[in-house]
């Protein structure tokens, strides 16, 4: 039942907590108990990187064997210790949520956990300034260098859309935090693919009914 | 400079907190102060409802005479407790800081609190099993009730994205509390204008570039 994802191993350590998003680690929970003990609460399956299965009972804060989308937003926090918003823990679950129980399992994570220490690779290399937060000329060279070619106006519009807190009319709009910038990321592919798959003869132009038009801009996370 | 809003007075009483969104009431903050006291801290403009300024000085907590994000985010909770999501308080902020100074003064305080208790009372109507959240047959009653006629599929992602939870495989999404069942609303009826208003012949289909087509989508709140 349980096996070592491909993407498990060492890769799983975890670098520099504080800059990008991070994982509360509760210390007493992650070295009080043994590897395995009670029947109702069983081990880690064999070949488990036994740091990832620290982890994964880290946030599995009742014990169930599965994280819960609560649980999951209790446990990821920004650089700035905010909470990942609803959204994006949604958005998450989708993702990795691959046998829609609703919850994540021990492999399941596995995926969840390596797609977040990727996504705060990227977040700390575009936070040129290494202020905890994307802000727009980072986010147009993020999207830029990810093959994006957006205009001005649309990069000020995700900038504005994704900013941790409203825009004054002084001044730029606050920066992006972790959650949000990949949630932004992914909205921004989402979005690009389905125009791209609408549009069949590659014209630029797409013709969408309400309906589909609807259907596309709500699919998306 | 301050005026009474023209939909002031009286109708601002606010009945119900429970079952709908509602602001957090600080009874020490809200019986202590004298209507004027310090120069410092200027009292309620002329023609004032009582009422109205005592909620928006128990919003703003730091007592600046202007209500930030963030206090707003702290003062706006659904009836089960949880606090707005940010995109619902930027939302809320981006229609209502009519002078884009990124604050909601006393004036700009008055047309969002009736804004919310509007939507409280839609919210508290829909809610026809009183569950303090709006299931997915609450939202297609709410929906067709405002003149949107959408297909089930679409309904039925309306009820995914904005759940409260993430849906599991097994049963229904869980319901919508009162902040997201106002993003919600608003963003069918901001992309419904803007499909209609791109439209022009009225023939059910529209024309996109890709520019279009995410502007539009990243407009909506
Ligand atoms: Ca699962
Ligand atoms: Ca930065
Ligand atoms: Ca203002
Ligand atoms: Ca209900």
């Amino acid at each position: 039942m349980y096996q070592a994802p491909g993407y498990g191993g060492s890769s799983h350590h975890h670098p520099g907590y504080a800059s990008g998003g991070s994982v509360h680690s509760n210390h007493s929970t992650r070295y009080s108990r043994p590897a395995s003990n009670y029947s109702y609460q069983p081990g880690p399956p064999p070949g488990t990187d036994p740091t990832l299965w620290t982890y994964f009972t880290g946030v599995d804060t009742d014990r169930s064997g599965s994280i819960t989308a609560n649980e999951l937003q209790q446990a990821l926090v920004n650089g700035n210790w905010t909470k990942f918003d609803l959204d994006t823990v949604k958005m998450l679950m989708s993702i990795f949520d691959v046998d829609r129980s609703g919850t994540i399992n021990y492999n399941e994570f596995a995926g969840l956990w390596k797609y977040i220490q990727d996504w705060q690779g990227v977040f700390r290399h575009f936070d040129r300034d290494q202020s905890g937060t994307i802000e727009g000329h980072e986010l147009a060279e993020a999207l830029r260098s990810f093959g994006y070619n957006l205009s001005p106006q649309l990069l000020r519009l995700i900038e504005q859309k994704y900013a941790s807190a409203p825009t004054s009319g002084y001044g730029p709009p606050p920066g992006i935090t972790f959650d949000r910038f990949v949630r932004a990321c992914v909205v921004v592919k989402t979005l690009t693919e389905s125009f791209q798959r609408a549009d069949v003869n590659r014209s630029g132009y797409v013709q969408f009914s309400y309906e589909q038009f609807m259907s596309i801009v709500l699919s998306a996370p």
